[in-house]
């Protein structure tokens, strides 16, 4: 897969490429990995990729010719067009299913602002995604496209080892992970379940599975109403529910 | 306001720290970021950060006493004690009003975890929040921090610039913002709209008023239940579903 990122601020990916799974994904060529300075492509003598908005009012916004010219640019001759995504707060809300969907392309590139609003036209002609990570106000669309990049990457074929085993796992059951626990067995007087000291692997996964549920139920119960559980899981929450009835109401 | 990271890749922070407005704040004084490798805190030969799980599988787990220490030597002598901020995938989401809490405090410590679970005790007796910044798996708390810490900083007195005013104004309305232009006037035959060169001004906000409740309604129809309409607004919008009742199903 190509990714490449058009920014003005190219510097801030160097630690972030370099390091963990998007270093080694890039490492075995499996990714590569572009910060490109659209500054490189305006087109007039100062250099200048935003101007005043047309209507009047605060702020600057991002003219369209520098950010067309950069992605037409990065186009292989007569290759497939990329996917072309903007990072913004209006964008639709990221999610796995969308890692999943994007994974599958590939080349991506992805278009980050910084302060300035965006030309529409680069909205309704050049971008083929818009993207918001969550709600919630940040200076650019570096950070946001950082974080789709290495959700994406983590799920290309080769990428992740058996060390992530765990973390996938617990969202694979759709369930939140049960705690985990490692030595010392007590800390600070703080000790570590007995049953996890037991060897006796059939209770140790009765118990985390009741934790899962148990978590899940308290922080979020809607992902409870996805999945299917057996009647022993039925029987134990509803038992629980009848103890902490503070939890039905969440 | 001083915020540490405890992380075991304190280099990914390199070019975000020093870029844009998390540079400046911290060029101003205004902040202090620093990125520690809690490795340093390992209090074994071969500085172990993590170990098997108890009760077995796959995945390693974060031990505590590094963690601890290390939160416990970043505290001030008599000082208070700081939020303690756990990025994972199961913690509360993430949200402005999330962010705007934290920038009242003084001091917050982040703790990234990468690959590996954390041992339970880190949850219950060191972390003072948990935080996630969306629905979807990212190799490690490294860049959900990154995103938090950007969110905070930038509500810190004196951090923004007027270069941000339409970005803020844009979210202080509870709608999406509406649509920029800038020059030139026509791009590839993509003309800008003729309100916005009319030099009109009371007809420039109503047409701006009317797109972002569009962008609104078409996006993010959630959000308009959260704001107050004037009576215009209110027949504009019906007389809109009237014309396109697609738009009433979202």
């Amino acid at each position: 897969m190509r990714i490449d990122v058009l920014t003005l601020f190219p510097a801030m990916f160097d630690g972030v490429f370099g390091a963990s799974i998007l270093g080694k994904a890039r490492d075995k060529g499996i990714v590569s990995l572009n910060a490109v300075n659209f500054r490189d492509y305006a087109n007039n003598k100062h250099n200048t990729v935003d101007d005043y908005p047309y209507g009047g009012g605060g702020g600057m916004v991002l003219k369209p010719e520098p950010l067309f010219a950069a992605v037409e640019d990065l186009m292989p001759e007569g290759g497939q067009r990329p996917r072309v995504i903007l990072m913004c707060p209006q964008g639709e809300t990221y999610s796995q299913r969308k890692a999943e969907e994007l994974a599958a392309h590939e080349h991506l590139v992805f278009v980050c602002g910084h302060y300035e609003g965006y030309d529409e036209r680069i909205r309704e002609h050049l971008v083929t995604d818009e993207l918001s990570i969550g709600d919630y106000v940040l200076t650019g669309g570096e950070l946001p496209a950082m974080v789709v990049i290495d959700s994406v990457v983590r799920l290309l074929p080769g990428v992740l080892g058996n060390e992530n085993s765990a973390v996938t796992d617990s969202f694979s059951t759709g369930l939140l992970e049960h705690p985990h626990y490692t030595r010392p067995a007590s800390f600070r007087g703080w000790d570590v379940p007995d049953v996890l000291l037991s060897g006796h692997h059939k209770n140790v996964e009765a118990w985390r599975r009741e934790q899962s549920l148990l978590r899940t139920l308290q922080r979020r119960p809607e992902l409870l109403e996805q999945i299917e559980l057996t009647k022993k899981e039925r029987v134990w929450l509803d038992k629980l529910l009848d103890a902490q009835p503070e939890l039905r109401d969440r």
